[in-house]
Parts: C-alpha cells; structure tokens; sequence
C-alpha cells in the first residue's frame, strides 16, 4: 500500500491534535514529524492524552526547512500568521496544506484589514482553496492549499447550490460555535461558568470569515452582500449555520431538493437530512444539510464539526484528493449517538 | 399595605412554579390557591424543591368557579386548550391573566391554524396583548391580559422601534431557546443525553409564535412578513434573538442608539447593552438589547429568560401595572454572575 | 479473513446502538439481524442518525429461534428481564453475550431482591462473567457470556488489584455517572432542565449493582464489605468511581503503583495514568485507573465510557476472545480531545 | 431601620461579585467601598453585568486604612494571602470578615505547610472561625471572622452532628464541585471544552482543605482521620459532599433523623431532605442535608452553592449574627427550578 510521510507543524492544539487522532490511523500515512516550541520533546499523549499508549511520537522542535526535505506533505496547524513565515522557506520543497488563515484570501487589501501585513503576498495565489466539494479538480492538481475556516465551511456548503442557481438575495448568515472553535488556550469567554450556560453573538457584522465566505459567494453571483454573525453556544465541538435567503419568486420544497441532490448527491461527507444536528456529526467529517421554503422565502441549515470538516477532517479529505487516495481513508469515523 | 389576593391556575409546570417563586416574596400579594389535579394534596414544596420550607402553600383541585370569587386575580398558568375552557366560567368574576396562547391571536382562523377550534371566540377581544413596554396605558385598564409568548416577546422587544421608524425590511428572526421552554414534562429533545451537546433547529419557518410576531408587527408597519426559525441550545433558561434587517438606506450606530434610547430610556426591565447574555439575564425579568449595523445592514440583539420575562415575570409586571403597584415589585433579583 | 454473523436482539436502545457503531466497522464480523418491536421495518439511521449513509440495514421483528440458526453470536441489548425469557428458547443453538443483569448475579436470591423471579434458573450457571481483563482463560471457552454492568466494570477493574493484594478494608465505592447510563427513554431525571447543572446521589447503599460487585470481590477476598453510592453528574458518557480502603498497614505510592503494574501491563484496554478523565476515554474502550495514599488510606480512581467498556465495547471485546480475534479489532477509536 | 456602613476589599471576583449581589439588597447595608487594583474607576456592572442598571458604584483603589475609619465593617474577597498583609494595618479600627484562607488554620505549621509564612501569627487567634450553624455565640461576640472554606462548609455540616455523637470512624469525605469554585480566572481545568463533558478528581489526598475540616472536627471527637476527594463536575455553582462513616454498631434511620434534627431543627439555612440536589440551592444560603444507613455503614450528604453557602453568604450570614440582625436579612432567594 502506497504510504506517504508528513509533518504537522503545531500539533499542540486542537486542530494538530486532531490531525494526529485521524493520521495515526490513516492506512496511507506516516507521521514524521510533530512541532511545538512549547511541547518539544513531549510525548503527544501527554498534551492530546485520548492518543496515551496509541503512540510513542514526541514533539520536536526541528527547523522547517530539514523537515520539509523529509516529508511529502507539511500541514500548517499553526496560529494565524505562522505560515506566511514560514512557507517561503520551504515552497518547492513538500506539498502543503495550511489550516490557517494566511493563504485563504486572495486581495491583499481585505487580509490587511483583518490579519496585518502578509509575510508572502507573492505566494498567495499559489494556494488553491481547499472546500473539497467545490473545488476537487483543483485540489487534485494542486501543491499548495488553503484549508477553509469553519464558519465559512458550514455556511459555504449550504449556500454554494443556492449562488450557483442564482437563488441567493439579502443572504443572511447565522452561525453558532462550539467552545473549541477558541482554541486550546484558556480565555474570559471560554471559561466553564462563563460559557456553559450562556448564549451570545460576537463580532457581529465584523467577524474576519465574512470576506472569506464573500470571496468564495462571489465566484458563482455577482452580487453577493450579506450579514454574517456568529455566537456562542455552550457546547464543545460544532458549528450550525442558519441561512436566509429572500428569493424575487416562490420555489417548492422539491426544486430545493432537486438543486441539493444536484450537487451532493455524489459527495460522500456531505448528507441532506430533515434536521441536522451538532452533536450528530460531532468527531466527524460529515457535513449535514436540511433546508425550508414558504413563498419566496428560502432557510438552508447545516451542521459540522469545527474541528474536522471545519479544520483537520478537511484538511485531511484535501489530501486524500492530492494523492489521490479513497476520498473517505482516515476519516470513517461514524460519530456518536448519544 | 395594599394586599390583593391571588390565584394560580396550573402551579406543577415550570411556567406556574415561577409565579410561585416571585409572588410569595411580592410585597402586595397574598396566593390564596394554587391548583394542579395531578398533585393536589401536596405540598408545593414537593414538585418544586426550591420553596421548601418556605411556603406551607398546598396544591388544590376546586371549582374554578369558588376559587374565582375568592380573588383579584387569577393567573392561567396551564397548557394551551385549557384557559379558554375555563374562563367563560369566570369572566366578570376577577381580573385574568393568561400565561398561555389562548387569547392572543384575534384573528380566528390564524388561531384554528395552529390551535385548533376555539372555544370561546366572544372573549378573545376582551383581552389585552400582555407586552407591557408597549402596552402599558391599555394593560392599566385591562381586566384580562393574554401574556406573550416567550420567542414573540424576546423577538418583538428587539425590532418594535425599528418597526415604530419604518426600519423593518426583509426581515429575519433567527431565535434560540434553552430547555426549559419545553416545559415540565421529559421528551426525546429535552432528554438530557440527547440535548447536552446538540444544536438544532425546529419548526423551521412554521412555528406558532411566527403569527403573535406578525400579528404585533402589523399594528406598526403595513408590509412586513419575515422569515422565522426557533433553536434549540443546551443551556436551561433563555432565549437569544437575532434580527436582522435590510434597509434601503445606511444608517449610523449613532442613529440606532438614538431609536433604542427613545423607546426604552425610561423602561427599568430593558437595558441597552453592548452583547446580550442570556446567562446575565437567567432567573430575571430583564430584557437586554444590543445591535450593529453596516450600510444599510442591522442586526439587533435581544436575551430574556423565557421563564421570567418571557413568561411568569412579564405576568407579574403586568399585575403591578394593572393594580397600579411600583412594575419592579417583586420582580428585583438581580440575576448571578456567574 | 475470517467473518462471523451476528445479531443484536433490540437495536433501539444506546447499548443496541454502541454495538451497531462498532460492528459496522468490525472486520470479522458481519451483522446479520438487528430487531426492534417498536422500530420494526425502520432502517437503524432513522433511530441512530450517526449512522445515516454507512448502513441500509433495517430493524427486524423475527423470530428469535430462525434468528439464532443463522448467527454465529448473537447480542441480548434487551432491557433487563428479556434475555432470561429468550434465552431458553435459543441455547445450544448459538453462543449469546448478554448485557442486561439477567445472567450476572450467580445467587437466585439476590437476583430476586433486585429484578423479580428469574425465568430460567438452569442456565445462570451457565454464562460466563464477562470482566475481560480477569475473566480471559474462561471467556475464550465461554459459549455464554454474561456482560458486567457498567458501575460493576469501574469499581471492579479499580479494586481487584488490591482485592487480590488483600488490601481492601473498610471499602467505600463512590461512582458517578453520565445520563447515558439511563437509556434512551427521556424521565424526570434526565430531563435536561433538571438535570444539566445538577449533582446528586441516587439509590443510597441500596443499588443493585452491589450485589455484582460484592459477588465478584468474594472470589478473592473473604470478607468484603463495602458502601456504594452512584451519583448523577452533568455530562452524558462516562462513570468515574472513586475507591477508597483503610489499610492495617502503610502504603507507598511506588508499591501501589507495582501491584497495578503486576495486574495491568499487558492488558491493551487498562491504562494507568496520573488523572482519569472521563471525557479521555468517551466513545472508548479504555478504562484509565489512577491511584493515590497516604499513610494508610488509598484511593483508587478508575474513568471509563459506560455505554463502551461499561456495556457494548467490552461485550465486543469478549466477542473477539471468545472466537480468538485480536482483542483491539474495531475497539481502536482513541477518543476525542477536546 | 438601623444601617451599617461596608466595604468589600477585592471585588473583581466571584466571591466579591457574590457580597455585591447580596448585599446592594440587604436592608441594614450600606455599601461604602468596592476595591479593585485592576478594575479601579470602572462601575461594578462592567465586571459584574448582571448589576447593571441596579448601581452606580465604582471600584476605588484606596488605602486600606482610610477605608477603615470609615466603615462598620470590612470585607476580604481577595485571594488567599492579602488578608493577613493588610489586616495588620486596620486592626482594632473596624470589625473583618475574611472569606480566604488567611486566618483559618490555628496551627502556623499547618498553615506554613499548605500557604506559607504567615503574615500576622499573633492575629490568628483573634478570629473566630465562621461555621455560623456551630459558632454562633462565639460569632454574636466576634469582631474578626475567618469565614470557612466551600468544601469545609459542605463537609462540616454533614458530619459535625455525627461527630458530636461520637458516630465518625473510618470516615471517607468525596466532595464535587462546579467550576466557579476555581475563580474569575481562566485555566485549563476550566477550559470549557476540557470541563464541559469531563468528571475527574483533584489534589487527591492532598487538599488544603483537608487540615481545615480535621482541625474542626478534632474539637468534637479526639480521633478523626479521613480520606479527602475533591472532584471537578461540569456544573458552575455548587458543592455536593457524601461522606461515609463505619460505625461498630448498627444504626437506624430514625436514630439518624433524631440526631440530625437535634441540631439543625431550628437551623433556617439548613434543610433536612430526602435527595439534596445542587440545582436546588445554587444561588441560596441553604444547605440540604440528607442520609442513609445500611446495618453499620451511614451516608451523610449535603448540597450547598459555593459562592453563597460556601462563601458570600455564609459572610453575609455571619454578619447578620455579629449585628444582631435577622439571620436571613439579604439571604432569601429561594432559588430556582429549574
């Protein structure tokens, strides 16, 4: 069986973590290297303890450029603005798959508003934009990827259909977070009496994945605006992405059924379903879609898990498509009930 | 000390436990009943732990009738169906409060549509639409009041102003409940296993509240129809609005605080605040507002507890006005942090 | 590879549902039968929608004789009082793992002080104990299995080391559990509302797992007694039971830590690790056991997923002894974290 | 109505949260001083939003002693260690009640062992210590109180009437507590997405509570030795406490019931109950009690709110005693269900 050799460069978080959780079992995968300045020389399971006797990996702290001359593929899990850094040093080297937002947004000026000065701009449009079902052809040519964020993952997979049939007017996009979606470091607004009994929106009209959702619509409808926010829930892992949609006539339930199986019906992570669920596809790749009508007004909803087809599941799928492996290797997970 | 006497129709739901909590501590009210065929003979303690040794209060099962002669006021703390069975038995007798959604839609086929026949359509007229912000002259005079539902309140508190300025367009009202709207009695979606760690929607654009909202909005604004979808959080009390609309014009932050300010400036239960909490709110009859805009794009934010001001503690509100108490009496709590 | 088939008699429950999960995933085995009365002619995702798309298998009302002519091992996740109906019917014809309490306590008087009359007295003999980790030389030759109860699992894999050791005395067992552990049927007590920020004990010093977990402790110690309370927490999979012994004499962290070596180094499921935490071990396997002393007092703390190594993961394990498949097989989901 | 003048020194975090709650509606107080280094010219209700709208106070950062000349009565909610820095310094000037650690332990070796140096040894003795239920003539006389710890409070008022009876041998304390028991601060173990689906001990055997609760329990019954397990459970409020006793003789629930009425008949803050539930009492100053026995074996356990019970409240209670007010001025939020 064809393996490959990666590296995944911050594996400290809940992203790395979960590239790991989904590598060490990936049948075409070797893990090489694992990073963290914080961690090296660490064993994994002592940051991510669910991977404790599954592997005797340790963190290093090695430079990327040895590592890169290693490895067929790298994977980015760093914070924002870590890959911008540190992809010059090794492009042409290793294949790459960046989790962060550094290579997602193509027009210079819209990243500068939300993310500072870009390290690399000549490198940006290398990075194909890796939301897998849209994109397939690309990813399976491409070196390079941009892993999509998790609020644009959701609201894009519900959407996409909508803007291709040109059925997308006053768009509304409501979304709901997990806690993890913060990260692994502790903060205000994800510390346990804060949050686990709370409900609240942030960032309202101004969260940064608005230009990426706004880059991806624009592709398929010229005339795309819409009002983005996102909240918090008390939950760990998911994003649930209500959309709304004000369409100039009346449509049926059955046209929407039609446009949906148009596009999904081949795609194995994605499921249409009467009323999709967090906690359902939570530790998976699946993304689960259900949608409404009445008149002229059209709801479509869906349900990932932030942390896989919203960060590492992706990520992984995207890989699978580059070398061309089964779409579904690694990630077969059929989540839990309860 | 003005003192009225009172009588709780239904006391084993949470909504009828609620009252009991606020009224035994309302300076002004003495409960004389509290009924419940299921738990007659019991001590109210015994289905709400939290007033043990508080109250010596029993739950009764007698005539409506007796009990109606022997009180100012009768709250109505049952399921839908009943309150319109009851009170032609009582109407003249006392002053009525309905907590449930019984007498607020006047239009008799909106009610048919999602109620079912109704039993006794002379009456609906006679009751007063319970939004006390809104309504307060008529509920001053009011002998019957028909108590808003918890979405319409959470949902009509946000956008009446933008209503009120002709801000309202295209209109989306996307809501999210904690559990304890379902009530009382377990069901599969509030069965803890399967709730914890779920976010779902339900009655996607065909909830009940979607005509009380309407029926509200048409009293300030000739065109409005809108997209409607409730959903379900893990947390207990709660519910957090977000509306959203699309004017035809931009308009200023400034502009919005000025419209927010006009309306609620003097209203002790509605703060303006820059992110609603619903965990701030919990256990208290305030109603907090938020909102943004971007062009011609507003959001407004609202968070209640469904239980209190979506609820028992807008019925108690509307009692102090109605006998002309101070409107904060017993209704002080603070609420915790955290 | 070898394949053998399976049944599960009463798929609609979490257990029934854990061993679908599994199996569907199993490379030995091949589910021949899942039944359900109520869910009869359903496919499984309509009631286990984790599996939507990974299965088209449907629930079955047979039989259970024609059943067990086709099976090589058939499943009883019957609630408790089934199998000892069924079993009769089917014995000889099949081997059985059964994970209700219906085959577990050896004694037909303590059996009937918790579950009524048993039916068939003859066979109790019959089955097998299925703790793995101490029962393996009599499970690989077991036709009959009788899977341990998830409370008995955790404070047994905790205590027998020190059971064997002779080092239990004064004994307290104290476990808490997720709302799993009280199926898939909504009550009071996993109401959400009620349940989601409460703590509280349940069943005091008179839970029926006692008895299990006294019946099996006298096989290796005279003279065991013990005070079990199981408690309810707020989180949905997992037991926690924390274990406490006075010991005659002093005891050091470094001779605790051999005795659990002594017991646990080879077996792949057990891990010993500083902190157990239940959410490490959820949808898992494992059982992990930590342990502390001081002079004379020891605590032993064991974390596992009552619905995997408390119920259906450990009824496949001794599956996989008992047809001498490699005891990992379709058991090596690490866990999530977060 | 007679009126004291107050000031509460820390009041950024919870505790100090908790004391502005209870007592900006305590009809004897007047709060004078609100203290804050980090937080000093903000209003309180940015920090503690749930007091929005209901003061105007602002955190000062001003000398201690100036505080104290002005003041009936001061408040410690700083962390452990600030106490017995400052105390010196306004000692003799007004009466103190401290809700740290500082002047608890009497015994400097004991304290040096889990907090250091202390600060102020000759003071130590000048403190009562603040379990109102046990201490209340000596805290009627007191000018210093060192309000107990949440675990002691919890643990004591289970077992303190056993032993006094002479009931405690081989006594077994397995306390859980919510979240908000770890502060204001975020960290790890308070990381929503670690705690939210987690149960797992702490400090095992090593708590510095441990000494606190012996030292008290010493006073009552000369050979009381105890294991001590403090467990973190996913809910914010509340502390539920089981404790095991093994008597030489055996016992009957009556005999209990009489022991345990005995002391807490005419104890308002303390109720007898069947099943005490931490949802219950979150937010009140009640701590419920309940038992049970088996031959020789009891089971004491007791349910009370951290914050309140465990610390603000029973200040607050405290208070109340030294200045000769109702016990229960400020303290009557009967809680809430759910």
């Amino acid at each position: 069986m064809k393996k490959i050799y990666v590296a995944i460069i911050g594996g400290s978080g809940y992203g790395g973590g979960e590239l790991l959780r989904l590598l060490l079992f990936h049948d075409n995968v070797e893990i090489s290297f694992v990073t963290s300045r914080r961690n090296a020389g660490k064993f994994v399971y002592e940051v991510h303890p669910n991977l404790r006797n599954l592997t005797e990996l340790k963190f290093v702290n090695k430079p990327i450029e040895e590592i890169a001359d290693e490895v067929d593929l790298l994977f980015f899990a760093t914070p924002n603005g870590v890959a911008m850094q540190e992809a010059p040093k090794i492009i042409g080297k290793t294949r790459i798959i960046d989790t962060s937002a550094d290579f997602r947004l193509k027009n210079l000026e819209e990243f500068k508003h939300y993310y500072g000065k870009h390290e690399c701009p000549e490198l940006i449009e290398k990075f194909a934009y890796g939301l897998t079902e849209f994109n397939k052809e690309t990813i399976k040519k491409a070196r390079y990827i941009a892993n999509p964020g998790c609020f644009a993952t959701g609201a894009l997979l519900a959407i996409i259909p909508l803007a291709k049939e040109g059925l997308l007017k006053n768009l509304v996009i409501d979304s709901k977070t997990g806690s993890s979606g913060s990260g692994a470091d502790p903060s205000i607004t994800t510390h346990h009496p804060e949050r686990a009994m709370d409900f609240r929106a942030y960032n309202v009209l101004s969260h940064r994945h608005y230009l990426e959702i706004y880059q991806e619509l624009k592709k398929f409808n010229t005339n795309v605006d819409f009002s983005f926010v996102p909240h918090s829930t008390p939950m760990i892992r998911g994003i649930f992405t209500t959309c709304y949609s004000f369409l100039d006539k009346k449509i049926t339930k059955e046209e929407l059924s039609d446009i949906y199986r148009k596009y999904y019906a081949n795609e194995y992570f994605v499921r249409l379903v009467e009323s999709p669920r967090c906690s359902i596809v939570a530790g998976t790749n699946f993304c689960d879609i259900g949608f409404a009508c009445n008149e002229n007004r059209v709801v479509v909803m869906s349900a990932i898990d932030n942390l896989v087809k919203g960060d590492a599941g992706q990520a992984i799928q995207n890989m699978n498509v580059m070398f061309n492996f089964d779409e579904k290797t690694g990630l077969e997970f059929p989540g839990m009930h309860p």
